[in-house]
């Protein structure tokens, strides 16, 4: 393999991210299931539920916006359907695709739950950075997403956001 | 809750972080999982004692530099051990505590698997970004641990490497 080393000062801000990116799934998730017995996953498949239209979406669809493979995110929802915060069926339009739909009492859920965790994502992220510094890391988050997202499942929740 | 709601611009930047958040450990996942048959978490575990004296460090001090609870170390390691990479014995020093050290083989696994690693992390982050997003991303990163490990576990992995 080619692959020259790592320089000193990539590899001093290297291994700060990753520690970034071990560390803060554990803050969010144990918040989250403090508060609501939600893990953070848990969180954002509903939360996506809750912002498509009819509060519906495609398995498969849920799967990319999720970054989860299909057998994963089937198991997760199967345990929110369990909790009667999800239900599932085939899609009236594709016998063969199934469609997952937040329940009233789901969307009940993502709403008492979300002022906490936004509480969280404040003190850990927004608020331990200045507004320059957050600007940055959108704009670097979005380089890093067309290398890890290149089929960009992710542009149509993007585009609800204002842009950067 | 009086937590504010964010800002379209503070929500903006932090839909993209997340995105990078959940996606990027899968991409390193899949890659050593295919070379090398190991999760990134293992690499991690592996590359930490092969970085320490004696390539030897106590569980509870392997568990704060990986951000895992003893609990989650616990079996990774006893994954490993079962492997031949890795052996737990008590600590000559205090006999209550139980120390994690690399076997011959553990080390050459390490050796064989960096530079795919490196590769990946080239590919996704490093040469994704600019010298200057990447320095920025460090330094935002150090913000961000002052707050997520605020016991600055880490700190003495991070003077190993070229200050920022």
């Amino acid at each position: 393999m080619d692959t020259p080393w790592l320089t000193s000062e990539q590899l001093a801000a290297w291994v700060r991210f990753i520690g970034v990116v071990e560390l803060l799934p554990g803050v969010l998730d144990s918040q989250l299931r403090r508060d609501a017995q939600l893990t953070h996953f848990d969180y954002y498949v509903l939360s996506q539920l809750s912002e498509a239209p009819e509060h519906t979406l495609r398995m498969t669809a849920l799967a990319s916006r999720t970054a989860a493979t299909l057998a994963r995110l089937s198991h997760v929802v199967q345990r929110l359907e369990t909790r009667g915060l999800v239900e599932r069926f085939p899609c009236p339009r594709d016998r063969r695709a199934t469609n997952a739909r937040l329940t009233d009492a789901g969307f009940d859920k993502v709403r008492a739950s979300a002022p906490g965790h936004v509480d969280t994502v404040r003190e850990y992220v927004v608020d331990a950075l200045t507004p320059e510094q957050l600007t940055q890391l959108g704009v670097i988050s979005d380089a890093l997403l067309r290398k890890l997202d290149p089929g960009n499942d992710r542009a149509e929740i993007y585009r609800r956001y204002d842009p950067l």
